[in-house]
């Protein structure tokens, strides 16, 4: 048994209460400032505010003001924010922190600082407080994981990467369940590039099902499948090339990062909902609103790729043109593109071949 | 304007005459044996009768008879049987293949004979007459493709494979059009054995909807799609060890030919349908009872693969352990076993850990 302190309890965080509650150790799920809602109902004994259900009765909820006392004897710091959280809760959970602490993360998210991109792991490695480096190793979880089925202990694969192996053995000790299991992988750059990235890609999947539906199409066995399934062959593939010019492992594109979270997205993710939207032919602003304040990670990930992209080229560790669909996405919702796939273009220059565009 | 004879009427066969009408081709279509009523109701001006919709009308039915005449001056041949009609085929065109000929073929399927395990290219080729042999260099197209789609021109993405880069590059020019996009590459085996071995994976990941629906869940956000995702990447990963243990290319399986054809398949095939009812728990024969007669690939590839794994292993081209996923398809589909999905022993020993089991 140990004290796992969850920091953010958005649905993904407190979901992640069921399977350590299940493993017997004390679970304290912090809110953040923006959580406080959420926190004064499973005070009051109610069900979670956005996940529409119970949480376990076992799960003690704190408000922002007690991250002290919620951290103190804590083992485990697992950080539950999005990724627009990541630099609050550095600086919340800092002064609280002490060496030999296990780290893990659920946030995902990259950062392009104009030079060099960056998966939100180092970025939390970089905010230690300096006598912490290298006494506590930010690990992070990846793969297909939708929070209302982790929930409902619905079997579960998810990938534990960090640059500790230790870390990562003990953590993984921590965690697992007979449905909540969890791979390690010492690839950080590789697993989370592919968490982050898999949101964007996710829109552009979803497109197909959006034309369909403008043309009056129905749900069904014919449709648009072989669009979406043509660009999802491409997503994992420009996810590999993204990967490798990152200097991750192009497994991580074909595997539970990649492929598996991508699959999970299309099917229980609302980013699929988004690209539907775009893909029926409204502009992003009305796509945007018809998804009522749901938070779009794609937007943030397709501006950040757009930038870090033409980095990567100009620095020579990508070709000019090998990722089509990040950049007609990125025309899409940051140029008001309308949706025009550019098939003739994918799957690279010199290797296969395209149709003569 | 070429002459191009289809050999095989089924549904895949003849949604191939829609671009190649559009591509101005004259294009003759031919019956099987069992195609006889399809045959029959084209030539009377009717609509395809397992599509259930019209081809084009410039399309030239023949019945089986006049295979002679519907051969006679074809620029190419393409082969639309099943994998059962692959025997036949080769021995009802051999009088009438001459040198220089291109052909191609959406027929999938491996072949073990007890030693090395071929893909379906390299058994016409062996199948051609001698004389004929590095005349004539058989080619195939993979990938996501569902064929009432193709028959709508949905813009479809498929791999276009074969050892003689030529001929490739004819073909492709032959066939593209601005919504039948071709990408060539030599990975014959790699491509080759992921457009058979995904009828097998499919049926596996159809399992989860199956296991929802069994418990009274409703198709939705919320449902198996952690447990179907999971069960996609270990797809992919257990492909890419197939592929590599058969001597092909690892990357086809994480392409169009893998992940991109796993994709379709789940989302429009008949291969998932029957995975879900063996989800539901249905034994074999009642599920296959389920599907009224239709073709189920799955069964024939699984039964293929249990025994060419065993192969594989003995020879030291895999590692025993290595492929659960298919152990444990087989064993529900050939020893009756009852869904229990061995996620703990999934993504290989050794590079990631499961959880204990």
């Amino acid at each position: 048994m140990a004290v796992i302190t969850i920091l953010g309890a958005g649905m993904m965080g407190s979901a992640l209460s069921v399977p350590l509650v299940d493993r017997g150790h004390e679970v304290r799920l912090v809110g953040t400032p923006l959580d406080r809602a959420i926190i004064d109902q499973l005070l009051a004994g109610g069900e979670h505010l956005t996940l529409r259900h119970p949480i376990p009765a076992a799960v003690r909820p704190y408000q922002v003001e007690q991250i002290g006392e919620a951290m103190e004897g804590a083992e485990v710091v697992a950080l539950g924010v999005s990724s627009a959280g990541i630099g609050w809760v550095i600086e919340a959970m800092r002064p609280h922190l002490r060496p030999g602490q296990l780290m893990t993360m659920i946030t995902k998210g990259l950062v392009y600082d104009g030079e060099s991109l960056a998966v939100l792991p180092d970025v939390v490695r970089d905010g230690l407080p300096p006598e912490l480096v290298g006494q506590i190793h930010p690990a992070a979880v990846a793969g297909p994981c939708i929070a209302g089925e982790l929930l409902r202990r619905v079997p579960s694969c998810v990938v534990l990467t960090g640059r500790d192996e230790p870390s990562l053995e003990r953590l993984r000790d921590l965690l697992h369940t007979d449905y909540y299991h969890l791979f390690t992988s010492t690839d950080v750059v590789g697993v989370e590039a592919c968490a982050a990235l898999k949101n964007a890609y996710a829109m552009g999947v979803a497109f197909g099902a959006g034309i369909h539906a403008a043309r009056g199409g129905e749900p069904g066995s014919i449709a648009m499948h072989n669009y979406e399934s043509a660009v999802f062959a491409q997503a994992v593939f420009e996810m590999s090339r993204l990967v490798v010019a990152m200097g991750g492992d192009a497994r991580a594109a074909a595997e539970l990062p990649g492929a598996g979270d991508l699959d999970v997205t299309n099917n229980g993710g609302r980013t699929g909902r988004f690209g539907r939207w775009l893909g029926r032919g409204l502009s992003r602003d009305e796509a945007v609103e018809k998804m009522e304040g749901a938070t779009l990670e794609c937007l943030e990930i397709i501006a950040v790729m757009r930038e870090a992209s033409r980095g990567l080229v100009a620095a020579g560790r990508l070709a000019a043109g090998e990722l089509p669909l990040l950049d007609h996405m990125a025309e899409v919702v940051l140029d008001g593109a309308a949706v025009n796939m550019p098939f003739a273009r994918f799957f690279g220059r010199g290797r296969a071949v395209g149709n003569g565009a």
